[in-house]
């Protein structure tokens, strides 16, 4: 730290990504990626905008928003592009918290939403799941205070109902209610149809899992047309240019190409049910995931111990190392050489 | 506007950005992009990239960095990549201004400056500039505050010499001075080579000028080890996969392919002299430009006049509808071809 860094700063703990080693080839199941290269169509976009970069991308993002809306029947103004669903979360935090507006969420959930609240000096509470690791519903009707809740949940997998999100989004009229759908595609109910039911709703999504471009960095938030024109005003005074040419465009490829999105999802639920029969059968207990990962524990074995043996086998898989949760792993469900080598390596570790 | 939105930003005006158009197509002289289409080695590391989109970029941009170390004589830990320089700037107004440490910068200058400060609640003063559009340096030495400068200067292009440059920032050494270097390379020069020797200045540069990038969004700031920690620190705790897989790869390719760059950056020079000629032909006055654009005003036409008729003969440039500048355009230097539609236009208008 310099001695000019501001006093406001001075405690923060920064977010700490997934590992993203570069030099050793490890089975890469720790940060939800998708083990399916991207669409066809987001690849050939891309390259055709890689030979245009020397003018700026569209501040607008207007191809991009109508796409979008088409594909979520919403209008354009009702969508804002993002660097990663991570812009939209912060954005959602500046524009509707701050010291009046206190925020809300999980105590085990997407460890960023704590960092943004501090970053932007936001006081924040946070509900303690159920012991299952459930949200109990009840805790955020009519709570007065703005919500954030990742839908499904992580690293949980859990889901609530779309009904039960409506409870609390209509219960508090006065505040903002952020659901995030990071992992909706894999088996969850999107509420994106709800926006226009409910002008304090906005709901998150990103290209990064189910889309099969993480390292395109795109995300998005949909909301009535007031709340998009806040976060408007929010992106406009940060980074007006913050979507790249290359990812706008492999933005409207991929969704022009949704069956092939539809059908890696399909491959992933398979997957991850075929993934939960195996850990079942060497001992593992895990939650009801309706994502692209397990979270897993064996009753028998620490978390950290389990994570650090996969580790010298070759197999990155996320432990958190924080109360309540450090006997789980969380395990990204990749495709069946991946899992393949994940269990054979699980079994070798439990053997010894 | 929602009635959600935070009372601390219901006065914030945004940012404008030149305008994008998608729909007609123009002599685009407005947004001061580079003519030339980006390096070959950045188009073709970018498409391979294209096709690795389902994993996350490197958060720590770590084979970008080593590059740009290598090629400004820095460590890596000296050095960080952004979505756009627009991200590193306003990283440096988070981390080193608050209320107890204000900004200063001149009066006419990169309009985003003041946007960062009234976004992060930062008291700031604007300097005015001399009669002539220079800056005083007298003005900062000593001042006591952090210092945002453009070196050249936007919209004037008019530069300072790293021997002024360093007065100011040997003059205020508890706080920061930020030099941004947008334009430097269009014939000014870079105080990078200081920040070696004063702990206290953050240079920021932008792929998006002279490396014909501005659609792949990547800017950076060079300083001491200890301020780039600060400014990671700002990142990790708002958008940790800040630039995306595509982006990062072409910023290796053009860094790999620098004497494309300096090729380009002489050809815009020549062309820049050639304007200037013609355009003093014309009755034309303007700055001593040090940019990729030129700043000029004629003697019996208003700005916003030129501005208009040129747009309607399909020309764009950028006028500034504000105090003691709304009688200039700022012209990008563009490629021959463009130089030569913006004078038939502008002979035309003139003659009407």
């Amino acid at each position: 730290m310099s001695r000019f860094f501001s006093e406001k700063y001075k405690k923060l703990v920064p977010y700490t990504p997934g590992e993203q080693p570069r030099d050793v080839v490890y089975t890469k199941l720790n940060t939800n990626e998708s083990p399916f290269p991207p669409s066809e169509k987001a690849i050939k976009y891309a390259a055709i905008e890689a030979e245009k970069l020397q003018l700026y991308s569209d501040p607008t993002c207007k191809f991009l928003h109508q796409k979008l809306a088409e594909t979520f029947d919403v209008s354009a103004d009702e969508v804002l592009a993002t660097n990663g669903s991570d812009e939209i979360l912060n954005f959602a935090f500046m524009a509707f918290c701050d010291k009046n507006n206190p925020a809300v969420f999980p105590n085990i959930t997407y460890g960023f939403y704590k960092v943004f609240a501090e970053i932007n000096g936001i006081p924040y509470e946070e509900i303690t799941l159920k012991d299952d690791f459930t949200i109990d519903i009840n805790d955020y009707i009519g709570i007065g205070k703005n919500i954030f809740i990742a839908n499904p949940n992580a690293p949980t997998g859990i889901a609530l109902s779309v009904t039960d999100i409506e409870k609390i989004v209509a219960s508090n009229p006065d505040n903002i209610v952020v659901i995030d759908e990071a992992y909706v595609d894999f088996g969850a109910e999107s509420c994106v149809s709800l926006i226009h039911k409910y002008e304090n709703l906005l709901v998150t999504q990103t290209f990064s899992k189910s889309r099969s471009m993480a390292g395109a960095r795109l995300g998005f938030g949909i909301g009535c047309k007031a709340l998009i024109q806040d976060l408007n005003t929010i992106k406009y005074s940060t980074n007006p240019y913050n979507v790249n040419r290359m990812t706008m465009a492999a933005g409207i490829g991929v969704l022009e190409d949704d069956d092939y999105t539809k059908k890696n999802c399909n491959i992933i639920i398979e997957n991850r049910k075929y993934l939960e029969k195996e850990l079942e059968r060497l001992g593992f207990v895990f939650t009801e995931s309706k994502t692209n990962f397990v979270f897993a524990k064996h009753p028998s074995y620490d978390g950290g111990f389990l994570y650090q043996k996969l580790k010298e086998k070759g197999v990155l898989v996320r432990h958190f190392a924080t109360d309540k949760i450090s006997d789980y792993l969380r395990i990204t469900v990749g495709d069946s050489n991946q899992i393949k080598t994940l269990l054979t390596s699980l079994e070798s570790i439990l053997e010894d």
